[in-house]
């Protein structure tokens, strides 16, 4: 505006193809009856994209069957730029995915697998040019992972030329968190204001209840080679 | 969605009216001419609104007449939730904008003047139960001035019950910062990856110069209380 230039060229928003798979999902529009969950993550990931600068394109809840669920996901990979496959909470359902994917073009599925806690199941590959990436049926852990690997995708596409670390704020973590060595954990925390600065209090429960999120304002990451991280130390909260 | 409730209540988005006063602003669809400088501080208070959950306003330019002035301002009291003026560069003017919004209603001026650089000569004011805001002209400043005024306005009409810290990222500043103690400081720096994480490297130029903004990944802030800040000291940067 200063210089007068009143119009730029900017990229077009990629466009994000979300799947939920699983046979126990229902909208959570519907009642669910016994064993049926409602779908939450449809929606936590469609705000993730929309926060990062995309357009989330939802393809449905598909069932735990091949051919459905590659058809939905060819759908997808035609009219999006991303595609992202949560996956079914059983070990046979993320074989599935690993499946369909492979089957969605070369060069297919490059890594089944991370090690990174809550994510561990997670896919990432490349089909005919595009980014697919299989996310965790959990919610906090498909949340968790989409940070870590659909948020980068975006900026790429986005045109983002340099990548800053995600935002977040120092405080010091209160209590002492357990880790195992070898593996990189992301631990939701809440702070808490004091004349020292921010603490960090870790939102303890199992990762995949959502509660841990909710009750969380960020995460704290502590990394492959630590044992933990010990209380007092200081620490970088990640904001979601 | 989990709970399956899929309506919530929502605050509604806060209407920020803005008003650029100064007799030598033009709209950057316009070719200046001899002493006329283009309007940037509608764009970017724009940008920061809209990025902070608010709708901004536009209540054009206004030159450094009280009548029209005022004018403006009381159109912009009745149809914002938020009104904020962004003065002419002289002295005269920023008496000009004070008047101005003591006029539009009781207590009116709370503060004129902040201790803060860039952004000496900012106005707080509230007027008939509405936050009034006098930024500098200069659009750094005004820019800094309002990330530290007007956000959290917008946030507590947001309803945010728990304002946590702007979002930033820990790294290591490279040169020694100079600054008079007794005065808060904002420096813009630039982001460099090292093996031992970010370095933060400032940006100088004079507070005035659009292209330190432009250059710059974020601000660091110098305490009142401070000298300055030596090289290799760990410092937050906060993102704009």
């Amino acid at each position: 505006m200063a210089l007068g230039l009143t119009q730029v060229i900017v990229a077009r928003q990629p466009r994000v193809g979300i799947i939920s798979s699983g046979d126990e999902l229902v909208s959570p529009h519907v009642q669910p009856t016994l064993g049926q969950v409602r779908d939450v993550n449809a929606f936590t990931l469609s705000a993730l994209v929309e926060q990062e600068g995309g357009v989330p394109v939802h393809f449905g809840i598909q069932p735990d069957r091949v051919d459905e669920l590659l058809g939905a996901a060819r759908q997808a990979l035609q009219k999006s730029d991303v595609v992202v496959i949560t996956a079914g909470s059983s070990a046979s359902t993320r074989d599935l995915t690993a499946e369909v994917i492979d089957a969605l073009g070369a060069p297919g599925v490059l890594v089944h697998g991370v090690n990174v806690r809550p994510g561990k199941p997670t896919i990432l590959a490349v089909c005919a040019g595009k980014a697919v990436i299989g996310l965790p049926g959990n919610p906090v852990s498909a949340l968790v992972i989409a940070s870590l690997f659909v948020t980068p995708v975006l900026q790429v596409l986005l045109g983002l030329r340099r990548i800053l670390p995600p935002p977040g704020v120092k405080a010091t973590l209160t209590l002492n968190l357990p880790s195992q060595a070898g593996r990189e954990d992301w631990f939701p925390v809440r702070l808490v204001a004091s004349p020292q600065g921010f603490l960090a209090e870790p939102v303890f429960g199992k990762s995949n209840l959502i509660f841990t999120l909710a009750r969380a304002d960020g995460l704290i990451r502590i990394p492959a080679d630590a044992n933990g991280l010990q209380a007092g130390t200081p620490v970088d909260v990640t904001y979601m």
